[in-house]
């Protein structure tokens, strides 16, 4: 069996942006050397997030305006810490932490239309992406 | 260390339609000869779910008209590409791409309700499901 | 390969409720003797969670409230079969079924502030989350 251990490091522009890092994960399935097995890719952080979706920027404007209705800047409880992104944890929650994807010869096993992105919804600041390969 | 791939093709008959693909799934996980191991089991579509929760029809009238709800139908930027189906990109984000099932004893180690549901949000087309199982 | 497989039973006090269990999924991967792999955590049951965020009580309470206007409690379909508890089975979908870890030299590799938490929405009784690790 084959582990390969990677962790990434993004600091967005904005406080909220989405970056697509299909092509990274991929690298690092090539250096890990598996032919067989699933990469785990995962937010090392409690208000971004790792999903797969569609590369077409208009999408990613609708993501972020619907994330603001179900899950609105405002007042919560948790401000009372000196903290003021309780919006991005719950923003986050929607969009999930981490994807497992399949790895064949190779290859991230996809169909036509799917990327990896990372959500950041409390930016400006470096956050990491753990990417972890096992398999033969 | 054994793995087995497998894509499952599903054409729903409604737009959208919650499939209960369970035994496709335990039925990969016996051709595989894994006995300890996980299963993963994803949408290889962006409009489509695979989730786990309640065979109960009930319920799963419940689900579309709450995703309706959180997720509605209705004017996106992503349709200026000449979609229209930014809604199902939404509801699937909310049920989730893909699930990770542990495999004990060669059986999909489940709690008493537990049953794999593939969700369709765009369908009457070809749609795969993708089954990696991983262990020994 | 090393797999290891535990189930912990939880009976919470409240109806909803959110238990932080992070302890106990290190100390099944110590068991496990896997330093390199990843390992599976995910609730056994239909209206409960297992997820990660942060271990601060103000958040936890905002999480509920969020959830409550997300995914009330009142009438569903799901309700004809006798059952009550539909909006549990709504919260725990937002929410998210399971996390899956890296295990990076024997330890859970996290980031700064990642706790892994059993969201309960339908309790007082007996419930199980899965554990399973694997590796080598």
């Amino acid at each position: 069996m084959k582990t390969h251990t990677e962790k990434i490091v993004i600091r967005t522009e904005k406080e909220k942006e989405i970056v697509n890092i299909t092509r990274r994960v991929q690298e690092a399935v090539e250096k890990s050397g598996v032919k067989e097995g699933i990469v785990l890719v995962n937010s090392m952080h409690i208000t971004s997030s790792v999903f797969i979706n569609d590369e077409e920027p208009g999408l990613k404007r609708d993501f972020m305006r619907w994330l603001e209705g179900l899950a609105p800047a405002g007042d919560y409880e948790h401000h009372a810490t000196g903290e003021d992104n309780a919006d991005a944890h719950l923003k986050r929650t929607i969009m999930g932490r981490e994807v497992v994807v399949a790895v064949t010869n190779g290859r991230l096993d996809f169909g036509p239309w799917e990327q990896i992105f990372y959500g950041e919804f409390d930016g400006r600041r470096e956050k990491r992406v753990l990417i972890k390969v096992i398999g033969e």
